[in-house]
């Protein structure tokens, strides 16, 4: 049995970033940045004004001066003229600061008669103007290959004027669920069989992930089926198995897959739940074999596979994040394998409490928890109060 | 000018959910649930090993006892026969309990040879046994309508035997972008002009929300145009306009719309950055209409359209949520308007400092910041330390 960190190290050791590929900006908000974003533009490209009143120089603009407005400046109209001495241009936010003024005095300072202002208060110079590149300049890096892009972020890069973005393609994970057991939900159930959960919700987890999960169909307990269904992942960035990995004599991945040229790395960790864990490769394609047992097959996903899918997109590699929170009740001490317990938080996230019953059979529990309680090997007993770390299922999205 | 919170009850008591359709199971994650899962099924459908071993009567399974192993008892293929006295059937994880076992006498505390099996440790009544409905009984309701769907509840789902959910139909929201200064990214640019943000921003937001996008072609500041783009939302939930909303002689939103029975409720808010905010009805559909400013219209959006898609989506009506922090640096005293400075936080979220120039065109510091400080109308000048509200934009996904 090795341990999380080493085993996480491992997988993560194996893998490599997708290439890249072009998607439509609109397309893009979720997708991790494989090229910087640079500014084709700066933003504003002239000094432009912050707010609705009128372009005028502020040496004429004290208060009770009368000037001579002389044109319109509306966004995306800008005034052909100079602003000369005595004279001001109605503006708009946006409209672009005319030749000959330096600053804006506001709407609501100004008393508008015909084609005359009465300047109401004195306009300091350069007040309400937004000078030149004030967002931006042309050339300047705004964003970060390996970066996940969010809505602002397409905000950005619409503005710095790019209809199309270098993403990493989304990584294919092929989903082997094996098991004379199962049957997808809906089917006939076979005698002593229950609903096949793992593909499903590791489908969903993948692509939360910003993965491209591929679902193969169910591989009865049968070395020839496995083999066959295993050889329909090619394609794929990696294989990732459920069931069929523990030490009973029905552990047929490894049985089946070995004559396959299938090289082992590990395939037992330190961990509960979830020791059997299969990672090799199969061919060129890594394999990551999780324990059947439901709730042990999604936290290994979260302590294994979400680190694995960053590494294939392009972020920075690393353990899933982790938070301080304090124990609202008492825990007793561990044993030997690292263990992630379910648990509830409290609406500030800061008091976590594990649930009773932690049998790895249970999906309803696992749905209810927020936080999985993260304990080291041998951890001590701890009382109500006790720092601990733990994982937050929301932040993760899944 | 009417406060944020008033504005935004005004604006949620609106908007109603959107009704039901059934996707399939695989489909599901992310979207909200309309109707509740009842579970199919019992689980586990019967008493089942946890462990791989032997199925045992506790009355004969003493230490050095000898037993019989009369048959096998994988997942998936009960033992049809009864255990006798002296007798055990090999069994594995998820094997039905056969009759007349009553616990498991786990692999690695026995000692097997032929077809014997020797104890090497005393097993107790009922040890390994994993009960018929550990999980959940058929009739149960496992997720209860307006949950946003995890991949675990997927999961759930799935082992509750449900191919196919009710879930609420995504709404469509329909983005009309206005103003003649701007462009589509990649578009020739007008003189004066900018490219256009906000469109493809909120396009961004609100699929990350649960939404359906419809971006319209950008609208001049035109009434005509304006009049002829706003009737191309007809079908959608809700209508967001960005610019065209402010105090200028270019507000032309209202006057194009009103025309055509557009029923304002508000259009001045006490809020900054964003207090032109439009809210009304065109004909049958709610339109919202965000200021023009890309700042302004991605926090009105976080303020308003994010608690506007949670109701429409069927989710509990209410504010983005806030968290405490403590402020990294001092701040100024608030006007009249509350406010919502760009800040970032430090790793743990429990520090958060505000951009000195909080201009609300800066996409770039937008696209920086982590989270948002609320400050509630005349909030006093507070010192390095002091405990604020803010929200977290990535906990938003946004």
């Amino acid at each position: 049995m090795i341990p999380v960190s080493e085993a996480r190290s491992r997988i993560l050791a194996g893998l490599s970033p997708t290439p890249a590929e072009t998607v439509p900006l609109a397309a893009a908000s979720g997708r991790v940045l494989a090229r910087p974003v640079k500014a084709r533009l700066t933003q504003p490209p002239a000094a432009v004004s912050a707010m609705d009143g009128y372009a005028v120089r502020s040496a004429d603009a004290t208060d009770g001066a009368i000037l001579d407005v002389v044109g319109s400046a509306p966004a995306g109209h800008p005034f052909a003229g100079v602003v000369g001495p005595g004279q001001a241009v109605r503006i708009f936010t946006g409209g672009f600061l005319p030749t000959g003024a330096d600053s804006i005095l506001l709407q609501e300072d100004a008393a508008a008669e015909g084609s005359l202002v009465t300047v109401r208060e004195t306009v300091a110079e350069g007040r309400w103007i937004r000078p030149a590149g004030l967002d931006f300049t042309a050339g300047e890096t705004l964003l970060e290959p390996g970066r996940k892009l969010t809505a602002r972020d397409i905000g950005l890069a619409a503005a710095a004027n790019h209809p199309w973005l270098a993403v990493h393609r989304a990584p294919r994970i092929g989903i082997l669920a094996t098991g004379d057991e199962i049957a997808l939900p809906g089917e006939p159930l076979p005698p002593g069989g229950i609903v096949s959960s793992n593909a499903h919700a590791l489908a969903a987890l993948v692509r939360a992930a910003g993965g491209e999960p591929v679902v193969l169909p169910i591989a009865p307990d049968d070395e020839a089926a496995i083999i066959a269904l295993a050889a329909d992942a090619r394609g794929c960035e990696l294989l990732l198995t459920t069931g069929g990995a523990s030490v009973g004599d029905h552990d047929l991945v490894q049985k089946a897959l070995g004559p396959q040229g299938f090289a082992l790395d590990f395939w037992k960790i330190a961990m509960r739940p979830g020791k059997p864990l299969i990672w090799g490769r199969l061919g060129d394609t890594p394999l990551l074999g999780l324990p059947g047992n439901p709730v042990s097959a999604i936290v290994c996903a979260v302590v294994f596979l979400l680190p694995a899918l960053r590494v294939m997109l392009g972020q920075p590699a690393g353990a899933t994040p982790t938070h301080a929170a304090v124990l609202g009740a008492p825990l007793p001490e561990n044993d030997k394998r690292e263990d992630y317990m379910r648990a509830t938080l409290s609406p500030d996230g800061r008091v976590v409490t594990a649930f009773r019953k932690q049998d790895s059979s249970m999906l309803k529990t696992l749905a209810r928890a927020e936080a999985l309680v993260m304990r080291a090997p041998y951890a001590p007993a701890l009382p109500e109060g006790a720092e601990v770390q733990i994982i937050r299922l929301d932040e993760l999205g899944i």
